[in-house]
């Protein structure tokens, strides 16, 4: 039987400077790079959760709001918010800094899915989350929802059986 | 006023071959790596239809279910599936191949969008999309659906307007 | 015995960005840079005609006329020509597309052979080619008098022997 | 008028290690890749020539015959061995070294062809090259024979006028 | 007159995962690379504490005891922990953990020194660093000590007016 | 027991040119980009001269004067000075080139050291240098004291037993 583990102990803090072959004609940072980055950030928080080799099960949903510059520090937070048998949901914050000008913005939140496999790749069970803070609660409370919405658009679940995910619909 | 375009005239090919540092300790292919190709197979579609920079605006969900190994040939085609003023929807679908095993597999289905946007990064009217192919006209009618549970996801519509996107969860 | 392959059955696209990195001090494309990209994507041809790892046996003369510039999108469209014994002959065509000024030029045609090798590095016969269009037609003719200048280049054949070379040389 | 300079003046020395990303799957250095070196090496003769920003101008045809494998330490030598007006013609030698194993071997020699420019990309003239040792003497010899080959394979000389060329053919 | 800053509001933690193309043959991370990342991890430190473009102007003495291996998470932790008008000293502490086999070690500890300075790279005084914590403390006493053996090995300092270094050979 | 070596067998020269994505916000080399240079040259001398795998033992300080910037070709020349047992000293000097300006200048002198060892990673004999020029037997000479700083920093020798160091803090 799997053991629990506290969701800060997954915590991981990555950071990086947007180099030119990172940018596009605007001197932004491409989203695709970005994507590359938020991938790595949470597959690390999952291998601390589990202690396993970790592959991407999927990304969520992901908008790109804030152009983030040439020459930006961008800092990756990330942490497992919860676990289901052997997949893991992970959180990832991101904030830019143009330190010379002093201006610091938070420019994005993303949800990553890991699954935690075996040497053989053979999926294998992982501990339990157990969030502590307010925020990590709310976060462990979503993901029930978040996995629903997941499973819809991967055609693995009926519409109809996301009780969870009805209530954004305002529907009972 | 913007002039149209044919969906096909935005279609782009590309292939990779997945190497050593693009890979995880499984010798598959990082999750991140896949999306990095994505974002840029997409963003050049986006650049045909519009004549325009473009920026990425949106990932769609995007799950991966099977791994791709080391060696393999990677082919990504994308082609715009519908414009909505400045914005376009671009369509991927990814297929992997072991050539010397003569396998080749779909592997992807996702949908980006973009944001053409002039040489200050201002958002600028792109060309209507003119679907043709039953298939072209299926995504150029998803893509409405498709672009209500990106709002709702962004938090920039309301649920209960989305009056298409309902129609997936069986409610009138 | 080998079996037959279409010409067309090896079709390759791939599709490339330039990016900072990829350019000299006036901004434009390094030629082994794009060298690398020929040779990635006529191995992948010459896979696909063959089902077999391959490796490079020959590039033939380039010359580089047309600058190609930062932010360009570059198309690579490689197929197979012809076979002997283990060796195949790959023709790549590419152009060069600066999209928000609508201009695309048609700015290299390359040829490369490669050997099939098994997984000890030893060479392997390949299935013959089956040209179908005009051009194909006139690609596998001529693939044999390119192959006399490759061998005269490497003194591998006497230039007095190479009967088909001598042809543009006007001399019987 | 243009200045001479001794052909050893523009002797560059570049070592590089093969690592994983640069091969095949075979674990061998990947053709393109090492056209990619050929070209940098070549370039910066070119460049200490003519004390000028220089382009690709051409590659002639390279052969592959060794593989160079894994962890290899590669040493690529170039020297200018001629001039034409703008143009310069660089002689590379590659050998390959396995040192672990205390074995080296010379595995490629290749010509490419560049040309000098001035800051708008306009070919302007370099200097004479002064060979001095028989070797140096030789290079640039040939090197007028070998630019009627690259013009006739350009389609920009007729093969009957090539005086030199005609030679190789034993045809008078 | 420049104002003053905590140590720890230049604290920097970067995470990265050991890929192939960064290993030598034993399949262990190579020294340069390590460097490389210690040099961006420092600078960023120095960027946060000075608000200022940062140059590096020295690396101190490494020693490298404990090999990292391919797949190993890295962490690199820095901190500024004084400065002396335009230049501050960066203390970084690193560690590698095996993450499936529940394995961490320190394997690091450098300092770099930078130097602050304007947009036509002129040097520009920094805030003076606080230290607060014991640890901080000590790196802030230590690095007058530090930055004396510096001057000597860079000939700019006699060592008889090394007035603290002399303390660690025992000497009055 | 080891046999012999001349220093000069170990000469190693490696030419590079500074691209953009090694330059910081001024378009000036990054430090971390040269130490990565500085390892892989002074590895490849220190492999030359123990027919060995080599691992990096540690770097001395280097301090960073002078600015490369970019378009500059930079050549590392790289020596084995002398050996102890097992390690290997290296002395690594830095030009770079500002060619079309005509302009070079020294820029770094470097000592790295390595150990060589056998495919477990275990530490092995190495052959003794023989210098032969007065600047190689300065380098052998001043090798031991170099090498007693490092123990010192490296907290491996007692600054009272470091008898050739203290000579250059003028005491007896």
């Amino acid at each position: 039987m799997a053991k629990k583990k506290f969701a800060k102990e997954s915590s991981t803090i990555m950071t990086e400077m947007v180099l030119p072959n990172d940018t596009n004609t605007l001197n932004n940072l491409m989203g695709g790079k970005l994507m590359h980055w938020l991938d790595i950030v949470a597959a690390i928080a999952a291998q601390k959760h589990s202690n396993r080799i970790v592959v991407t099960a999927s990304a969520d949903n992901i908008s790109f709001r804030q152009p983030i510059a040439l020459g930006n520090v961008v800092t990756l937070t990330s942490q497992v918010t919860r676990s289901f048998n052997s997949s893991m949901e992970v959180f990832i914050e991101v904030t830019a800094e143009d330190i010379p000008a002093s201006k610091k913005v938070m420019t994005h939140r993303a949800y990553f899915t890991f699954v935690a496999v075996d040497q053989n790749g053979k999926p294998i069970e992982v501990p339990q989350v157990v969030p502590e803070s307010p925020e990590e609660i709310e976060q462990f409370e979503g993901a029930l929802r978040r996995r629903q919405l997941r499973l819809i658009l991967a055609k693995r679940m009926k519409p109809e059986d996301a009780v969870e995910l009805k209530s954004i619909f305002n529907i009972n």
